[in-house]
């Protein structure tokens, strides 16, 4: 759903099994959401897969961070408003409030995208490319208050925990889906620590794609109490490189 | 939504970001929507997690069989369709029809549930007990033809993968998710075979629950042209123990 102020707002309800055992709504498909209402609101405005040039760009996700005061339960309604906050060279700023049934706003996330010329894989830019559409879609006034994103360096030698990715892991670009990146570094904390924590923070900065077959290694250590570094390289063996870095930040539920 | 027929339908499009990479909706998001299907349709009906006596009975997924022809592609509308057709001492037979958009039918599924008496860990007698209410709602004389479940015997001795239950794979029970099983399955088996081969049919039967931190090990052999039994054990090193017992069969999209 679209409306004359260039905000996309998009309404779901957590669906019995779209939560963790928490019956809080999973990572994974918030994550989800978000590309997906991406992927509808910059269709709606002409910029997305559904153009003309569709065969020739692709939007590709650079940059996530998700900041969460509370995640709705099973049965509750939520709204994920989205718009586009800013173009700057080679990136396209795309914010997302998430808001609770009254309206009440349950926390904040920012994506960063670049739009890549397919035949080139190269970023192309987007102050040059724009048309004037998406320059009209721009909101630039509206608030996204997440914390910047930060420098990420792991020094681990040893990783925590590896994965092998499966046909099931694979977008329709045939890369690593980007939120299973984010369910990966979830796994790397016991479960038990979900019942007394919340991820308050995550944040998420794309490097390069893993195809089919290709084993991620994750380094992980934490930075500050509750806030941990995560590196996942793959080919860690052969030819290391750097798929993604990662920061999560948990906050105990008892000081809230 | 419901209607006088006892039937519940369920619409839904296939979003960006529910396909696999071949553009085709994933099994994942198709397996856990007929959970959800499954999940509605009997709260609405009274028998389900919403009642009073929600906290002493759970429903368990005992089989799940699906049987498509076609699996839907992104931007395509296809309606979940979802009765109860049978109680038969400790089991309930929920059967299911995937229809297009224009109505025709995609294929079948078939699920076998067991009232579980939350306190003894026991299968009620559901001959006994099923309300005026459930019983009113089956609808016996609606066809779902697919195959019966199958005995289903893996020989092999060294398992084929490994995996680890983590976090995001427990469900609101505290157990490994039913579809992620169906996963691990698809998982083994190299993602090209996605491009030429279409999963005709697919066939679980849950044994015992996984729990966070257990390891899984699956047995995988070929039992016909394209037809695979596979074994899924937890503590394989210590104390094996089936999980589950699945049966997959592909067909060459090129023989159709």
């Amino acid at each position: 759903m679209e409306s004359d102020d260039y905000v996309g707002r998009y309404g779901f309800e957590v669906e019995p099994f779209q939560e963790d055992y928490t019956g809080r709504l999973s990572w994974g498909v918030l994550g989800n959401l978000l590309l997906r209402c991406a992927s509808l609101h910059s269709a709606h405005y002409g910029f997305g897969y559904n153009r003309a040039e569709e065969d020739a760009y692709a939007w590709v996700l650079s940059r996530l961070v998700i900041e969460l005061d509370e995640m709705p339960r099973t049965g509750e309604q939520f709204t994920v408003e989205t718009w586009v906050g800013r173009i700057y060279r080679l990136f396209s700023d795309r914010p997302y409030a998430v808001r609770a049934a009254d309206g009440r706003v349950l926390g904040y996330a920012l994506s960063v995208w670049a739009l890549i010329d397919k035949a080139t894989r190269r970023p192309v830019d987007l102050e040059q490319m724009a048309d004037p559409e998406f320059r009209r879609s721009l909101v630039g006034d509206r608030p996204c208050p997440v914390q910047p994103p930060r420098r990420i360096r792991v020094k681990a030698a040893a990783p925590t925990a590896t994965y092998t990715a499966r046909y099931t892991d694979i977008d329709i670009n045939g890369h690593f889906n980007s939120i299973r990146y984010l369910e990966l570094v979830l796994n790397l904390f016991p479960k038990e620590r979900y019942a007394t924590h919340r991820v308050a923070r995550v944040e998420m900065a794309y490097s390069s794609e893993t195809y089919c077959g290709e084993t991620l290694s994750l380094y992980c250590e934490e930075v500050a109490p509750g806030q941990f570094a995560v590196e996942i390289r793959k080919n860690a063996d052969t030819q290391p490189q750097v798929a993604v870095r990662a920061d999560i930040t948990f906050k105990p539920y008892e000081q809230e």
